[in-house]
């Protein structure tokens, strides 16, 4: 069970680390203050924006730093997924170096799903692009008016009529599909509510021009609505999309999602780590650097026990990040699904908690716009329901552990 | 120790609580909604926010709820501390409700430092119209630069010049100074910095719009600007201030600064109960009214526990409130002051707690602006800042606790 | 809601305490030296123990330091429970101090329960003596072998036969019961096992030397068997019992038993709060005294925020604990319910952090027998079993407080 | 990095696994009810207990089960640290196991500064008898009266007289001395207390039947001794000793002291895990195996959280302990230092926790003699204190973490 960086890997770690610090992470708050100045709104990038992003893409690809994420494939580097977990650490750390590298979700998770289940058309038409780089995607699943954690009630409905389906009802949370670029969405329907329960749903592939469709509003993660990228409120009012873009088969979806949420999973939960970092390294360079009381303000209160339980429970949950990668590597999606549980609880938990206290240690200034801190925070907070709530994911290893002894009435 | 709602004060939490139900929180959202919508900017009131706002305070006026929080005076209702920690948990459930009855900070604690230190000169110009809720204003303590926590580090300077003071340096986290009705600063400023730690600094009463002052930024919190009200960052470049603006005395900024902020500090606690009671209750009635996995939300998990929990941690919470409530009622602000740091420090804690988990029970709905708890989180996580952090006040209760030992040697 | 000392209570508070410190305090160590030394065994007190308790327990009476349990009755002194809590406290601190003052667990509850449904012969026979402080009693309901907190499924049986019940069975941790002066058991068995959850079971009074009884051993807590009162495992076999002897009705033994845990589980916990006080001040003194690393072990590390969470969560707890006390005064045991659950989920839980803590700071020491904290952390922790477990009074609490929601589905 | 179990130990933890589950767990019930019937007193084997041990020793050298402990080193079996936590693991899951395969503390601690420091006649006279495990031994540092975990104040006197040093002082918490088979105290006086902190120190070897020793009595853990092993509390009276029985050299006992500890401190944490293991399995077993209120006890309540939270944090301290045995057979004990303080700290709080969880699950049964729980949780406790409390490893840790930023002035 090797978990430490390959030789292969460390000297890329060490230029995705490089080029992140020196060159991504200047640019990434501009590209923030950008955000709004478009005279149509904040959905849309300005030239300033578009310029760094595909002027940073531009430098990545050309120097071979790209699509790393596709782990176990011939078709990028073939990394594993213990090796991309540490790069991903890195690009957690700042917000848009993932897309830098075409690393990011949801599109690294929509192209596994047509990688792994999609037809030639669709590869050729959103796959190909997808992995240049040069459009963007959305998974469109979580619906209001529902607890769609438990995917089984998803009651948006597609209906067939001849060869084609038509659809109907809302669906929010859609992250990316404020994106201008935004060229595909995979989208999970109810095509069959009496069909036994994994069987009722669909997976579509479809273009978000299709008519029918209009972006209701972006959803607000405590206030912020994540523009240009955006978490979208969608209506479909008699969207006819054709049977050919299923994806694998009618009463399928369920399968596809399972498929997809695995490595997408534990992708956030590798890059949160890297965010607990890089919340630590600032909370120890403002504490050795500011002074109350007539004392730096790390040797004030509990700081020094504050500081050893975030490096212990860092190094705890890297390590689960790492043996749940390994798991992935070695025994396959399906039976590292406990370990991809698990740290999806650890990760987000852990990382919100260091980065509560790297705040608190900055004073007020903590939660401003004046650090990276305050939107750290509120991203690991979503990943507590993306995927899956934590609750959710509980029970999952509970019942894991308790099948062990099912011969005892489990 | 009589901590309940004394007969006196049960109608008026009735009325008070009715009145915000049925009156204030139908409105509040729609004052919410019209942030941003004045053609000048954010930091100005709409005519339907002024209209909102002025009709419901003409109400409360007109009805005799206002400045409740005089308490122990001749002025206003005369109520006891523990008799307002009834009202002010309502006021807590809707966020404009405080103001409605001109019980909001900051205004309650400059109102008190006119009442207890002004000069009949200052009551009339800046009291009376505070006290009738024409006016607002701000508290300009905090620096950036520094940690403000500690207060004799506090640098602003103000220089004599004549009979004027000549002030230089920039404030931040001026929370009021967005609001345009905003007529009184009430400022901290270092007048001799070689002084006795507790009197190099002198409070400041001043127009804002005296030359020189220039408002920079709002600092925004977990990305709001919580406009129109806001939390300025402002720059004064040689603002001149006559020598009679001084409250109670050169270098008695500090005794100022400690009689104002018990109060304040107590006041947001009470509300921030309220705030967790509102969402203890959206817990139960989210978990009531939804299903997933055959169950009703609430019969899975662990959410008995939690919702046990919240319950548990809210009642001790408002215990120890109404405790430190009731020494400053019989005690004395001074005496009282290890109790005010004790539920400073426990009641955001409390209250960030249970919102955070009524917030993981909705879902993501629950961070989203379709439900007051993202914003009612954010607030309160400011309250473990706001008027000291809590490694401050913990200090506090440590060293109260030792300090019965000091024949021992503490 | 006056949850203070009373003027009444006050000298009675500071009296008891002086006893406790000066006369108590400095024979409890004593007491607990003598346990084993008698040649039959741990379970029977030896001379200078009999001569220790009675000595102290005569002062107490005829100082009318006596029977305070007995609250809101015209026997004893009339005290509140609000008042009795502060008493109780105090008495927490020493370990036999409770029984010198009459006021300990289990005699309390079960002359409560002969007080309250007793017949005049069982009066005369038993609660004459208990109230004497002349004999000891023990109440025997959990058994081994099921989960005893759902008292529905007790299966220790008694069966008619003529004017008599026949018991057969086994019951344990019936505390109190290894002490030789337990003259009587108040004991819960099952009489119609197909009755309604509710009425299937009786309580018997009778005397622990009739026939067929057998205290087969000790149960131990975390190793210490805490002779002489003993928490004993005890086997019945064709134990004749006259019908005279049931208490109240065949059939309403939950309701007995009911009626019975209210007052006890509180007692328990204003103990436990003045466990945690003593635990407290231990470790202030402790920390104060020594030194390491060239400093006062207090002024090292967390130290000062372990000081101000203990001194915090203390209050809390306590006026919890008042807070019920006075639901019981004044609404009833029946409507105090789910606050005495409350304080019984919070106060074992609070005291043993402390108590932690408090091991923790004085080293190894700490959980030795040089300190009496190692032997207050294992009786607190038992509180957490002891008349329902945590998960028990928590459900209790979500139950109380959805049923405000009723009429939405609760 | 690998942290897997390697090929070569995969069988070894399985023969290892079953010879404690099918012989020595049989017999550890017995070995402990056998405690106290020496005629001569507790701190005495019976011939039974000397039976067990001698019989189980026997046939685990037999079959070639023995001295893992010994990692690296040509001696032994020459597991690295990573291979032997696999074994260790499974040897905490029964308290005399570790005897049983010669791997037990503090002999294993002994062994290796004789192996490293000792000389000739030292190993000919102890190593060789710890090997075989025909003798037992004792470390003896800790002192009543100062805070022992600040070594440099440790004050035991060992002062020159001629070619010998004579031994005055107490020691206490010396575990293994009260076993009859303890042939070696290896013992740290000071011998300078005016030279520099870390020079002040020797570290002696001597026979425990050397005139002058008195041992005063067991130190009790939670009101138990651990007979026959014990942790004695230990006066020297004039106790005379050659200087040839120093070790390594004068003034260098603080260097022995540090070399020893590493490697003792982990094996505790490994055998610490196992027990962890072992609590949730029993965990498991109860909660599915007995009912309540209707339902199986594991379906009540928030148990799925908890057991899926205890595996969690088991999974993370394992993989802690294990990256921290790597460290050392890849860096050095010295260069892992800071991991062994890591998890020095998590491994009996996580331990202590799941066990907790466990105990109340079992309900009061939890906490008796009739499950090892109570056993296992008042051992773990200790180790929080065991060769450095919680916080001087917490601050090992900051500081490691701080000085990355040295040139930042940390």
């Amino acid at each position: 069970m090797d978990l430490g960086m390959t030789e292969r890997v460390k000297p890329l770690v060490e230029t995705v680390r490089r080029m992140i610090e020196d060159e991504i992470a200047p640019l990434d708050a501009e590209f923030h203050a950008e955000v709004g100045k478009h005279p149509k709104g904040r959905f849309h990038h300005t030239a300033r924006q578009l310029e760094i992003l595909d002027g940073l893409k531009a430098k990545a690809k050309a120097r071979d730093l790209w699509n790393f994420w596709l782990t176990g494939s011939d078709r990028g580097y073939g990394l594993s997924t213990v090796e991309y977990a540490y790069l991903a650490e890195e690009m957690g750390k700042v917000s848009i170096a993932a897309e830098v590298f075409n690393c990011n979700a949801p599109d690294t998770g929509n192209m596994e799903v047509l990688e792994r289940y999609g037809e030639q058309w669709m590869k050729d038409r959103w796959l190909a692009p997808l992995l240049e780089g040069e459009i963007r995607s959305a998974y469109v699943m979580t619906e209001p008016g529902l607890a769609s954690s438990d995917a089984a009630q998803l009651a948006f409905e597609a209906k067939r009529d001849g060869d084609d389906f038509v659809l109907n009802g809302e669906k929010w949370w859609i992250s990316g599909a404020g994106d201008p670029r935004c060229a595909l969405y995979i989208l999970m329907a109810c095509t069959d509510p009496d069909a036994p329960k994994h069987n009722r749903h669909t997976m579509f592939v479809l273009d978000p021009a299709t008519p029918g469709i209009e972006v209701l509003r972006p959803m607000e993660v405590f206030g912020q609505d994540d523009a240009p990228h955006g978490h979208m409120h969608i209506r479909f009012t008699d969207v006819r999309v054709s049977a050919k873009n299923i994806v694998l088969g009618e009463g399928r979806g369920f399968e596809v999602a399972q498929g997809r949420l695995g490595p997408g999973r534990i992708h956030h939960c590798m890059r949160a780590i890297g965010q607990a970092e890089k919340a630590l390294e600032m909370m120890c360079r403002r504490g050795l650097s500011r002074e109350a009381f007539g004392k730096r303000i790390i040797d004030l209160g509990a700081n020094y026990d504050i500081i050893a339980n975030a490096r212990m429970e860092i190094e705890m949950a890297r390590l689960l990040c790492l043996k749940a990668a390994w798991m992935m590597d070695t025994a396959g999606v399906r039976a590292a699904q406990p370990w991809i549980s698990k740290i999806k609880v650890v990760a987000p938990l852990m990382a919100g908690k260091v980065i509560d206290e790297a705040m608190q240690l900055h004073g007020a200034a903590g939660i401003s716009q004046d650090f990276d801190l305050a939107h750290m925070w509120t991203h690991v907070r979503t990943l507590r329901f993306a995927d899956g709530p934590d609750a959710v994911h509980r029970r999952q290893v509970a019942r894991a552990e308790l099948r062990k002894y099912s011969n005892e009435g489990a």
